[in-house]
């Protein structure tokens, strides 16, 4: 049985896909796949994902540089989430952090977490 | 403003919600939460989702007293998506794993990695 068999996909037909960093074990961001999106990832080793917004397969870091490799994959009890651990390259996040989960919620409003490790106006400019 | 106020539900009022072992990082499950979820999350101090199968707010452990005590909430740069660390009671998972991610896929298909934690059937007849 393929990956694809085994992955319970939703009534619009996608996963959600939550990467880590496969050196450090930090959750770096969450999205989600279609079955296309899940063989790219398969057939490429770079992660590949399912933009809702945009209603298109988009690799990860096409733009940026930042591309995701794959080290592992996971899936979960229900087969119904992928965790994939990666070689992150440059930031995961768009805004230069190295992580999407930069903010925490204290009860005196959210608080940002360490520094940028990339400039994210300079990595969308180099295209 | 606050966190329900700051965050991104999706168009059925939900967000997903990553869960990870306070202690050590490993990423434990991921299910969703509506606004009444996230709430009672913080108010409780023990994570609440929402079951989209049977359409109704559960708190984590409520059957099973794996119950996850909150140690520290994230989410994402689009506050679509929530990462909390809990301090783990029992396993995460209903197979008796720690974590839901229990199987990596590899090219010979699904292989189940670490032992079982607890004794599934012991936690629920526990009741």
């Amino acid at each position: 049985m393929s990956l694809i068999e085994q992955l319970k996909f939703d009534t619009n037909g996608l996963i959600p896909a939550i990467t880590r960093d496969a050196a450090t074990g930090e959750v770096l961001m969450m999205a989600f796949m279609n079955a296309a999106a899940v063989e790219q990832t398969l057939a490429t080793g770079r992660v590949h994902y399912y933009s809702r917004s945009r209603r298109k397969l988009w690799m990860k870091g096409e733009t940026s540089g930042h591309v995701q490799l794959v080290r592992e994959i996971r899936f979960d009890c229900d087969a119904d989430c992928l965790l994939i651990s990666v070689a992150q390259q440059g930031a995961a996040c768009h805004t230069g952090h190295h992580s999407c989960f930069y903010r925490t919620w204290e009860e005196t409003g959210a608080q940002v977490q360490g520094e940028k490790t990339s400039d994210p106006l300079a990595a969308y400019a180099r295209q």
